[in-house]
């Protein structure tokens, strides 16, 4: 079955380049208004794509925001796994225009890349999902796994109506785990597994001492100066080596393994790429682990503002009765983005005199996701991936969120897979594109990844 | 001699006081630029009321902004103390006029106060050296020093033309020193002599490290964050006592003598005074100094301001490619302000990392000034102030600066005598008033002073 299906989607390959040329020519802009209709359109396109592809029940769901489009192939049966697709069909804005060599929304396929804005991030990468399982429905009637799959429409303005609508519909979405491809690889002879992303906790610190400015010739060496109190908590949290000093931090931290390190260090990420993107020659941090492992496998703690008294021109001589600093944690596996918060609370708190007040803010905090290298998702994504680009892929973390990943995990308790297949591309940028040659890659890998992942358990 | 002036100066009073309204009157507000004339007027008066008092040479001097007055009295001949007193004929504005009981040009005698705008700050107390000459000059024709006087007209604004005055005319201006009513006592009861006041080094630092703001997401844990690393400065610039950090720092500060601390000590300061100006319970600072040393005896160094990163509503996750702050430090003799700013300057060079950068830019730097307490100059006013008061006063020093007074040390060589005959008084503030009996006082503590200054020589 797996070879008819993945020659079903070989031969298709002309049609499934036509629909994605159709599907990428809406201009599903969300975070511009006036493309609301076309938002609708692709939604709706993308439905009747789905229905036609096999997928069942499928619906063009309302949310406060854009819709979301779901359906679902349940036909392996309770007792196989069921994987849940996430993607998304809005794309960016495409200023400045003038630099698009081909217009965004006409697609051009030019020396085996398709240009068109979504090209990559992310409706070619989530029309492979469907393309797929229709290989998959047509060659043999069937999947090994049971499918649902939802695609919304608001990723590129935050998501703001995806994590009330998992909430909602807990049931519905129920899965064993979740696959989503809006990533890239290494490159193009790199195909690579991103198989944990840093949770969040983001606080802002406010200290306040006396009642009012005070000016520093009258009251300077006799205040604790609210300014220095800011930099001394700052200075606190880190020890020399760039090791996090609050107390109780690193107790839930998921160790890296050897083999984790191990495969970690495959991932090309030089010293040089650093340097080039932060324009700095050494790097600081935790010697004792590797520029990648500091930047994706460890938590870290930074300052992202500070602030307090006079900033303007020239020389104000006050000593400032507040002051503050905005300040976040990324956190890795097993971390409590609450309980951090708390811990920096109580940390901090020991620096402030009793007669100045401390307010802390939580932000935002968001859960750290791993699913591990020996999981049966990732072993079967490894699997898939080496079938189908002649190399297994390589492991890697990512440093930052993507909270639709989070959401899976605490409230479906489905551990994610992201399956990315893009490159640079431009996303974001004029000219974006997607080798086709990954397209289609792309529909391969997915139906290997269905066959391992079923074939394991 | 001397009781024959005093006996003049109290036969005088009711026509000082009257000639006092007549000065007072005058609006000669030097923020307001409607009000040029009547600065121009208050400083004709002021010369017609000298020339009457008997100095010579009186002459309204033009310089780049509002004239300054001067005029001299040399007959005690070249082997005398000449004596250089300075004072302001300018006054801060009046607003809000509602809050006024009586007009502040109109001045008005309650309870043995008379109101005026201007009263203390200065003219009450400038115009009582005119009369203490006036009445040495009609009561034994001479004086027992050579007096020189300058009052201008921009105090209130900054003294902008004063200095550059001073260094045109050093040979005009030559005296064995200075003295400078324009200040308060600690209250009426308890004379007070400011014998030292501090200098100051202000100094910006910014720091620049990443070639950008970049993601805290992807580069957290590797790059130093600037933000950070100006938090290590300024932690850096005390120790645990409050004490300075930076070397070099305390090499030239003169050590408070026995007797001074003991004199300090003398000065009603109290830390329910210093809880209420705060608003704070307990003083910070080195321990081994007293709340009062602290804020006037000792050098210090402040954060007046500092920034790095986002300080808007939210968070946003970055490293900030820059950060700053604001720093000042106030110094007593014998350091020297520009020192000081290159020894900071090199003690902050060493948290800089070899690919950053660090600007370090001096806003501003004044010399701290002292008229030692054992100098003739203080003697001399102690005892008039005893001989006047009926107690001899309590000597202190003061947290900020006077720039006029370090110009006079600096450019003209001459110690100065802070002679403060005002109480709180409302001065910059609505219902500015001064107590008559301290104009008196003030008249007959100046005749003392030139009495016991001339016998110690």
């Amino acid at each position: 079955m797996l070879n008819q299906a993945l020659a079903h989607a070989r031969n298709q390959r002309e049609q499934h380049l036509d629909q994605l040329i159709e599907f990428l020519g809406i201009p599903s802009i969300s975070t511009l208004s006036e493309h609301k209709r076309d938002i609708e359109r692709a939604a709706r396109w993308l439905a009747t794509d789905m229905t036609n592809a096999g997928l069942e029940d499928v619906e063009v769901m309302p949310t406060a925001g854009n819709p979301i489009v779901y359906g679902e192939w349940l036909g392996a049966g309770p007792e196989a796994q069921t994987v849940l697709v996430y993607g998304h069909y809005d794309v960016q804005p495409v200023d400045p225009v003038d630099l698009w060599v081909s217009p965004p929304f006409e697609p051009q396929v030019r020396d085996g890349e398709i240009y068109a804005r979504g090209a990559s991030d992310d409706k070619g990468q989530m029309f492979a999902h469907i393309k797929a399982v229709e290989a998959m429905l047509a060659a043999g009637g069937k999947l090994p796994v049971n499918v649902k799959m939802i695609f919304e429409g608001e990723e590129e303005v935050g998501s703001p109506s995806l994590e009330p609508f998992v909430i909602e519909h807990k049931d519905l979405l129920a899965a064993n785990s979740g696959l989503v491809s809006d990533g890239r690889i290494v490159d193009t002879n790199t195909p690579s597994l991103v198989y944990a992303l840093r949770g969040m906790s983001y606080i802002e610190i406010s200290v306040k001492g006396p009642k009012r400015d005070l000016h520093s010739g009258s009251y300077g060496g006799s205040v604790h100066n609210t300014a220095q109190l800011v930099a001394e908590i700052i200075v606190s949290l880190h020890d020399e080596n760039g090791t996090i000093n609050i107390p109780g931090f690193y107790d839930k931290v998921r160790e890296l393994s050897p083999e984790e390190r191990e495969a970690l260090r495959k991932v090309p990420y030089s010293l040089a790429q650093w340097q080039e993107e932060t324009g700095l020659k050494t790097p600081w941090g935790e010697k004792e682990y590797t520029l990648l492992e500091r930047t994706t496998a460890r938590p870290t703690c930074e300052v992202n503002g500070m602030w307090g008294g006079f900033q303007g021109e020239g020389g104000k001589t006050i000593i400032p009765a507040e002051a503050g600093a905005k300040i976040s944690m990324r956190l890795v596996p097993d971390q409590d983005p609450q309980e951090i918060t708390q811990l920096f609370g109580a940390h901090v708190q020991q620096f402030i005199p009793a007669d100045y007040t401390l307010e802390v803010l939580e932000h935002v905090h968001g859960w750290p996701v791993i699913t591990p290298i020996d999981s049966p998702e990732i072993r079967a994504a490894a699997r898939a991936y080496e079938a189908t680009w002649g190399k297994p892929p390589v492991f890697t973390r990512e440093g930052g969120s993507i909270p639709i990943v989070a959401t899976f995990q605490k409230e479906l308790g489905a551990p994610v897979v992201l399956m990315g297949f893009g490159l640079d591309d431009n996303v974001h940028a004029p000219n974006e594109h997607f080798r086709l040659e990954h397209f289609y890659r792309g529909i391969g890998t997915i139906i290997h990844y269905y066959h391992y992942l079923s074939s394991q358990v």
